[in-house]
């Protein structure tokens, strides 16, 4: 299934299905106004969904509406916990061998991960409202999966058969504010702008073969201003969805509707680009010594996508352009 | 106002209003379903709640219920972010002192704050299920406030208006595993179990002249086992709730609903006991070279509660047993 949250009066807008040709949606307020809502409902309500979806692609409803004509938020405007991995540890090494910084202890035993807000996400195509351009602004192409409930102490294969969905994601990252904040021990607050989403968010057997334990098999493209800046693969995460989401389960249970990030995606084949600016400029003083492309400016913009091995987009796009709005920070 | 939650068969409970003799209460459904829906619609509806408060507290309404027959919840049993801080600076200078840590630089200009889990937050008399006793099971008597909309750059004056809701809370965290979460420099995660709150969340005019600056002029009561632990003053707060919300507005806006902590209330006066083990322990290690008292184990009871100057609760108590499930952590 495809599901995707249109704009209306509330919040949280409304739940909607989407055709596998991305080309109609229905509603389904009959059952689940809300993403949330259906997400809650999942166990009761899916079976209902899926023959909904499969009408809905055989075109055997009468409110079908365009996707064309339709205002999308993200999937979930809101949502009640995001938390976001580094499960690629290609970019955390660029990252110590630039900066010389100390390995971190047991990266590859345990996934790093922080608590993000939840509070407001944005859709794909809101503009990246900074600041100030002193804060370095940032994207990061991302995947993502939102789950069902999940007891404390649940298996990484438990935690595999609860992700419900798969997402697409820009974490907008302020990079002169994270080393501060990096120091503290607490994380990034400040150093975090809210996170975008790509407007479809698909159901796991969506992907066929492209999803396998716990990862999406395929490349994220990522363009600046118009430029290719990197298609790096998503089969290359250390770590699967599920061992981030048991690791962050071994204290506590997690709730239906939690965001899981995968962190920028990044790969070692150099040809493959990246898919944040961070990364580029860690390479470049890894080269050089020290950094030549700048962070993003005023009136920039960022743009990604998945594309199946058809050509055919699978979360629809992230388009995003910069405002600065030159605060004092 | 005071306001509250009741159980029910939704998620996130039926907001009620509760009587400034915290005897009765009233469901104000017509107005606003859940607190987080008020708390959205809050602009609209404060009048009419006021006036409600007004009619509850003259015994004028027909529909009122007694407050010893409920069952509360969290005031908001999810939110869409929840931030805590590290607002009073002795609890640090302890840690360091006990730990031989280096001071945090700018920890007396920046307010500490780390991002954590809003999806299920427990009752005042809900049981702190914990992993194991090996995670160090630890409690934190916390002020907390919980906030209107409030668009990114907006000073700590604006701030200051803009916080709807005092609560109490128990930041239940397991001192075993911080210093790993912390090196990594990406916050707690696995170190902090779900958060409790006690039933009464509070207007900030409620608490009169004990409400002045950002801050709560009065101790936070803690027991452990029915042992005194400590009593320390919300008035030692080194950083105002306003200024904390302003430092995290610098670079994104708040959406209502979300919570503010002060961390673990702690004063320099050791007569005043402590609101968290650790803090106790750190004493300890400061003046014998290592520490005495234990973390939790299971079956132990957590108690806390807020006096007036007439002796009477503010927000209620939070009294939770602790029961460990064991699991490998």
């Amino acid at each position: 299934m495809k599901l995707a949250t249109i704009k209306n009066t509330n919040q949280d807008g409304q739940l909607v299905l989407v055709s596998e040709d991305l080309k109609d949606y229905v509603e389904v307020g009959d059952l689940a106004t809300t993403l949330q809502d259906a997400l809650d409902l999942w166990p009761a309500i899916e079976e209902k969904l899926l023959i909904r979806y499969e009408a809905l692609n055989a075109l055997e409803l009468t409110d079908i509406n365009k996707v064309s004509d339709a205002e999308f938020m993200a999937p979930l405007p809101r949502s009640w916990q995001w938390l976001d991995g580094s499960l690629f540890l290609n970019h955390g090494t660029l990252m110590q061998q630039a900066f010389h910084l100390e390995p971190i202890e047991g990266a590859d035993s345990y996934p790093l991960v922080y608590q993000g807000a939840g509070d407001s996400f944005l859709s794909g195509s809101a503009p990246i409202i900074a600041p100030s351009e002193q804060v370095g602004i940032d994207f990061e192409g991302e995947f993502g999966v939102i789950v069902g409930d999940i007891p404390m102490g649940s298996s990484a294969d438990y935690a595999l058969g609860q992700i419900r969905l798969i997402v697409m994601l820009n974490d907008i990252s302020y990079r002169a504010l994270g080393p501060r904040e990096m120091k503290t021990g607490f994380g990034f607050v400040q150093a975090k702008g809210p996170t975008s989403f790509a407007p479809f968010a698909i159901t796991p057997d969506e992907l066929g073969r492209h999803w396998h334990n716990g990862r999406i098999n395929l490349p994220l493209d990522v363009y600046r201003n118009d430029k290719w800046f990197g298609s790096p693969e998503g089969s290359q995460m250390y770590f699967g969805f599920h061992e981030l989401i048991a690791h962050v389960a071994k204290t506590r249970p997690i709730k239906a509707g939690t965001v899981f990030g995968s962190g920028t995606v990044s790969n070692a084949d150099v040809t493959k680009g990246q898919a944040c600016i961070s990364e580029l400029r860690a390479k470049e003083m890894i080269a050089t010594g020290k950094p030549q492309t700048e962070f993003l400016k005023s009136g920039e913009i960022v743009h990604m996508q998945v594309l199946d091995q058809r050509g055919k987009t699978v979360f629809g796009e992230i388009k995003q352009h910069v405002t600065v709005e030159n605060t004092d920070v």
